[in-house]
């Protein structure tokens, strides 16, 4: 299930998330003296995915870690043996990365061209390129679709449980991503012991089913999850399950979930029920293929938690984010591929917001730094967007989970108001490269 | 990264992969004794993703240790504190799955409504849900994308480079699933260590652009992995990109990729300049943003190899195979969730497949087994499908990743000849439960 552990006593290894080229090109660069060449190399996304107005930075968390514990140990060189020469074998089995990272703090808002992550180093940095893209593509896509889950959710919570629907590791980052972006729980009981997010749960059809009648099954919860627990009415039939939950548990009763029907249709009566019956402190908990569109749709409705699964462990039809990882400066001079198709921009950047006084974003622009380059007019209301995030192969302290949240939660707001739109448009904020076009050609 | 280490020694604790439901539920069925009943859960998908005709089922050989290793340790359980009472932690402190898994073997064809996995045991199995339907749907989603781009690709090797575009755990388990499924090799260096599948690499923009100028960078590449190797032409005009690949490597070149473009017109123009320049054996890579439509659009093209990358990693627009794990049987008698939008039909079921004597299956009978069932009439081409996985807990040896592999490719060969088209349709063999109507209401 998981990688070899690493040589030294600490975190399993990360070094052969790795794709092949990339240490048969740090081979080549060995041999013919090049990969000493101070390099960097710059993360980002040439499209937000179709209609998407914003995307959500994510993972850096997880990325500060695994590039630490990005070592061969004897198990991983043993891989490379008869893939590899062995002045390059040698060189890997003392590599650790001492260069920097900086980028966009995790719960950041990004946009096409934005510079979300960059790698200073030398040639030798070519190595992270699949760790880092694996982290961010993955964790960006999901948290991407949460936050438009809980912007339109508004203040109604939202329960992550859509691990099974997705790799077993990939749930626990998935949950992680979900949580950052405003879900307020998640059932992934690994995701609450790694990364300390609260956890929560229901019941499924198999408990009734289990169980002689409905009632016994009720009965049975009840007894041992208190009165407060939530009841899974939709086994039969969902007018005589909720009548049975509340005969069981009396009016008291935490919640009902409804997973299955048409939700709106059955939360509206199923409120109508529950208060007949007393039942007005009850909550009602709406499950079933839901997305954004559907949580939207159900917002006039008596719905008191979400609980969301496929959609936002897919990211919502976007289960990557597309970000690539390309090297844009060598020597101090940048570096730019020059095919038709693929446009990039050279140069070591970063980034600025710039907002209006009620604190509004107006445009993002992103800047060349180093030799000959030139620093953006300050404007009153700016805001440094790139933050460091490694020195000299040491992560720096990061922004616990929770302030990543409230930063994702406070840059949402500053957005014009029409970024929050689910519907299909450009990206909420305009990216400019100073001094040139937009960077990397972004499409927009 | 990685859950914790097992109390024993061995693999990781899987344990924790887990909906805290599972665990809540188990805790009201100890309480209520009926956690103790003989169940049955199957796994099964009730559809397959839009107008898709097949899926592959690929994860067991990930399953099997994985349930082995579901063991709850001191960390595991320590996190469950403050979640379940004393007597759950106590059970599952004891807890390891010793029932039986039967189910389709890797490799094998399923549709709507085929029995894919079978436990055995009490209500306790609850707790393995979300475990086998994470590996299961991943694994699955992966295989039935990656299958029919190797139908169309035919005897067109295929190289999966997809690791940057999903979680780095994901990526490896992709890696597997695409190999299953008729994939050549993979980028991915963890999936080579872990199942052995060989590795292949070409080389990134990045190299060409670190040097000087492209004839550097090429013959770089050259003097350090030999002729054979593949160079990479597109990095500023593919046309010079080729000549000077040629001029410096020799017409003996392994091969060139071409990674942005209309890659139809450039692979036609790319061959005539190489075989204009005496290299008429150097091949043809061709990767950049290739799904099974795109590949199929090729066919006709003088391409040699494929690389690709978002679109096998992410299901190719189905990233997740949408099984679900119900409880179909309780003390031996059927069970079934009876509301109107998700029917299912209860009871242990096994699957057989007919055939014509061409060996093109023509049905699969899906039957009930154990007391009062009717098993069905045997005719001359039956094939059972279902296969035994686990007995008592103890996984039985499998067939390896290369004999799955094998058993896919025959099966997709026994197909009816509309089954492989790329096109919207329905599945491409007719599931039937025996004395009932369809397995599970399948939608067809």
């Amino acid at each position: 299930m998981s990688p070899s552990p690493s040589p030294t006593t600490g975190p399993p290894s990360t070094a052969l998330f790795t794709d092949q080229y990339e240490l048969t090109m740090l081979q080549a660069a060995l041999a013919d003296g090049t990969a000493d060449r101070p390099c960097v190399f710059e993360v980002f996304a040439r499209k937000l995915p179709a209609g998407r107005r914003y995307g959500v930075v994510a993972g850096t968390g997880r990325l500060l870690p695994a590039v630490e514990a990005f070592r061969f140990g004897e198990t991983e060189l043993q891989r490379l043996t008869g893939i590899l020469d062995t002045r390059t074998i040698d060189f890997l089995a003392d590599y650790h990365f001492d260069g920097d990272i900086e980028g966009y703090p995790e719960g950041e808002l990004y946009f096409p061209g934005s510079p979300v992550l960059t790698v200073t180093g030398t040639f030798a940095a070519v190595v992270l390129e699949t760790l880092v893209l694996s982290i961010l593509n993955h964790d960006c896509a999901i948290a991407s679709a949460a936050a438009r889950m809980a912007s339109v959710a508004d203040d109604r919570p939202l329960i992550e449980m859509g691990s099974r629907r997705t790799h077993e590791e990939a749930a626990v980052a998935a949950a992680r991503s979900a949580y950052l972006a405003g879900f307020a729980t998640t059932s992934n009981l690994e995701a609450g012991r790694r990364f300390g997010i609260p956890t929560a749960g229901t019941a499924a059809h198999a408990f009734t089913l289990l169980h002689d009648d409905e009632a016994a099954a009720f009965a049975a919860q009840v007894a041992s999850l208190g009165v407060g627990t939530t009841l899974l009415v939709d086994t039969y039939d969902i007018t005589e399950g909720i009548a049975t939950a509340i005969r069981v548990a009396g009016p008291e009763l935490g919640a009902i979930r409804i997973d299955s029907g048409d939700l709106g249709v059955l939360a509206r009566s199923a409120r109508r029920q529950l208060d007949s019956l007393g039942a007005t402190g009850t909550r009602i908990v709406l499950s079933g293929d839901l997305d954004e569109f559907a949580i939207a749709a159900l917002r006039a409705e008596p719905v008191d938690v979400y609980g969301v699964g496929t959609s936002v462990v897919t990211g919502s039809g976007a289960p990557t984010a597309g970000m690539v990882y390309k090297l844009t400066e060598v020597d101090g001079r940048p570096v730019e591929k020059r095919s038709a198709h693929k446009v990039s921009h050279g140069g070591h950047k970063r980034a600025i917001r710039r907002y209006r006084p009620t604190g509004t974003a107006t445009e993002e622009v992103v800047h060349r730094v180093g030799a000959g380059t030139v620093a953006p007019v300050p404007e009153e209301h700016d805001r440094e967007i790139t933050v460091p995030l490694v020195r000299g192969g040491v992560a720096l302290p990061q922004p616990t989970l929770a302030e990543s949240r409230d930063h994702l939660r406070a840059a949402m707001v500053s957005l014009p108001w029409e970024g929050l739109k689910l519907s299909q448009g450009d990206p909420a904020l305009r990216t400019t490269l100073l001094g040139g076009a937009d960077p990397h050609g972004a499409e927009r």
